[in-house]
């Protein structure tokens, strides 16, 4: 039986100690593929703790693809390579005739990229911004740091340290104005390396490496992740993924394909993966999975995350973890690339994260979400009901993918969407290349109040009848 | 006799209308190339207004290169090419022994980049800030702008048009987190193309091409600005120029090189001359010269201006002026280019601007310069004296070039001065492609109180006594 002794001095919560010191064990091979954990009943009464404790990480484990639930049987240890079959596709339906050209405006526009910005703690933000004004004046008149405001650089470790399991040292972060910009940077220091993206993904990012002039190729995404095989056939050098919550599709990557991508960032000296860990933040269930960055051994990861997301758009702060050999290109550089963030504004989110604020905003702004997300679902209940759509996409982010059931195109659900004023976006809109007509429609939830989602998943019901 | 009607209900005093009626008869013709204009005396009597006006605006004329003054015999309309013979170089001394290692810490570091940023108006930009907070939430938690907040942009055009006679729409500005972050978005809408930039010039701009592989070529500078002849020869697309303050020359570009440089633009359909007008606010006995931008006919100049110099470093804020046809190329891709700078800011720096707050800092940054400089221009003045060095720069900016009279190589300056305490700079280190060894150093005064250059000063004299 799993022994462990919990320590009762961390602020870790014992499920999270738990989940951990059972992911080393599967890691390191204390616990080999196919080996049966044992039942959750049995194991809080060995450890003396609560089944609640055991039954959420057995969750985060699950949830992460080291270990499934085999129905009546138990919790099984997974093979490196697991692979879901793919859902067979609904047999396409005839396409629906033309919207009336110059329909209803649209009401509701659900973007992917909406927020709920109005909940910025803008008191806040003015009264710690009010005391950098006031006390920071050293730091605030000198010449910015090109990687950003050392103070800041070693609050995001201690955050990164105490809530996603990295340790990078305050010199491997770059602070810039926003993702794009900062890979437009790495594109910089890979010259002449050819870049593998997830396809579907983020169309700025394609946008984004094309006008840098680097090359690139879309790599299918399966229900795992990037596919590891049509990777190396596409003789990337560096590939970028959202392991977290795959953009447009809201996967989280399984650890079998995290590892696999590992290995073949590994095997190359020149290899490099760009882990974006946007909306890891917004999970509803459980808590965020692993980064990659923790879980690399080569030091071949970069990691990306930005506050514009969590925050408000209009606060431009990202930033990015050069691993060392990166680091070594970037540094005799570094002089080259000024800091592309006011200085005022790194100081008041020093204060912002060192008193807890950030933490505080974070859970405010997720309960925010789980429920604008409830009351959307709620509001799409009657058609998955009648057997109308199927719904994915629910467990993090701040959009939905919702599927026709009876094989009605995109197009058509988009058209008699906004025929009811309603804007949904079909998935093909996310492919960089071939786009394939899809079944699904993209909605975001981020934007809108629970009242008006109600009202939107209404119009929806009505459109899609 | 040259009339002029004044316009008694215009903001621009009477000197300023004066030399602008003259301009414009210079360059529509109604003036020839080598006409005498009426004595200062003859022409304050004729149209009844101090002579004090007049003076004002031929020294205006004078510093721009519309007109010469010839000693005894009076005010001359100059040539559209015209250039001074060149100052023949001091014969080289012998290099001075090497300082011994590890000496004195400089107690003085004269950067040419450094400012008092200690006169930034804290308490006024903190109640702004707040105001922002408090009052704009509707633009506060929108998606930014790509160019950049709308009333910025419009209020960045009202001060063009008032202070520099320049008269951009607002959807030609461009706002971005510095001008190497915006030069970088530049050779992107500008792929292919070979770049001219001045020799010498600021390093910081062949390294930002470099890096972005657009091809570029260092032409050198004479005493009027970047050599047309050169230019021509090079081959180059785009010309980059710092008119209004030769960097790292202090030279005002005359009126006929910009003149020849905007006919070198107008030639081909791709030219472009990108006008970095870095420091013009910054000149102590004049108005700012025209802007190439404001004479252009063709639309070929991109003009870049930036807040970060004027307010304080660590606020990065930048804009560029698109001229149409470039427009064409940016607008279909700026979603490609998300602001990269925080909306809080820009928010600020609009209410900052409007309410004049601007105008009186730069008048109030104005004087503290030119108190610097006096004082550290007094303090150098035994070295005038003796023979020992000639300063030039005094007009604009906030650095002087000091050059050895005995012939000393800047080498041999540099290490003295260090011995001494004081960190100046070589001009070779200005120079792009080969660095010759000159004979002039670089020393900032916009990072030093009075006091400090008083001492720094005393100190060069002991160094180059």
């Amino acid at each position: 039986m799993l022994t462990i002794t919990f320590d009762e001095t961390s602020r870790r919560p014992r499920y999270e100690q738990l989940y951990r010191f059972i992911r080393d064990e599967i890691a390191s091979g204390g616990l080999p593929v196919g080996a049966k954990l044992p039942s959750k009943r049995s194991l809080a009464k060995h450890l003396s703790i609560s089944l609640n404790t055991v039954e959420n990480a057995y969750a985060q484990l699950a949830a992460e693809g080291f270990i499934e639930t085999v129905e009546k049987k138990g919790y099984y240890v997974l093979p490196v390579v697991r692979r879901k079959q793919p859902t067979p596709a609904p047999t396409p339906a005839p396409e629906q005739p033309a919207a009336r050209p110059g329909g209803t405006a649209s009401a509701f526009v659900l973007r992917t990229n909406a927020v709920d910005a109005g909940s910025f703690p803008f008191a806040t933000w003015s009264r710690l911004m009010r005391d950098s004004l006031r006390e920071d004046h050293t730091s605030l008149v000198r010449e910015l740091h090109p990687q950003g405001d050392r103070d800041l650089r070693r609050q995001i470790v201690d955050y990164l340290a105490e809530y996603r399991n990295m340790h990078p040292a305050p010199d491997q972060i770059v602070i810039g104005a926003g993702t794009t910009y900062l890979l437009g940077m790495l594109t910089e220091l890979l010259p002449k390396r050819k870049f593998a993206i997830e396809e579907p993904g983020y169309t700025m990012l394609a946008r984004t490496l094309q006008s840098r002039g680097a090359p690139f190729d879309p790599v299918p995404v399966d229900d795992e992740g990037m596919d590891p095989v049509l990777l190396r056939l596409s003789e990337a050098d560096v590939c970028v993924v959202t392991p977290a919550n795959q953009f447009p599709l809201c996967q989280v990557m399984s650890i079998s394909r995290r590892l696999q991508l590992l290995d073949w960032a590994s095997e190359r000296r020149h290899r490099y993966i760009v882990e974006d860990d946007y909306d890891s933040d917004y999970r509803y269930a459980l808590k965020p999975a692993s980064t990659l960055y923790s879980l690399d051994r080569s030091q071949r990861v970069v990691y990306f995350n930005t506050f514009a997301r969590t925050l408000t758009p209009s606060l431009r702060i990202a930033y990015m973890i050069l691993p060392p050999a990166l680091l070594d290109v970037y540094l005799p550089r570094k002089q080259l690339y000024s800091c592309t963030v006011s200085g005022f504004e790194q100081r008041t989110l020093l204060r912002f994260i060192r008193g807890g604020h950030y933490e505080r905003h974070l859970n405010r702004m997720r309960t925010i979400y789980k429920r604008r997300r409830n009351a959307f679902l709620a509001g799409l209940q009657p058609l998955v009901d009648r057997g109308k759509i199927a719904i994915a996409g629910m467990e993090a982010g701040l959009h939905l993918l919702l599927s026709s059931m009876p094989g009605r195109g995109e197009k058509a659900m988009v058209k008699k969407a906004a025929e009811k004023g309603v804007t949904v976006f079909g998935l093909s809109d996310f492919f960089h290349a071939e786009a394939p007509q899809t079944h699904t429609v993209v909605a975001g939830f981020g934007g809108l109040d629970e009242q008006a989602l109600h009202r939107a998943a209404a119009a929806l019901c009505r459109a899609w009848r």
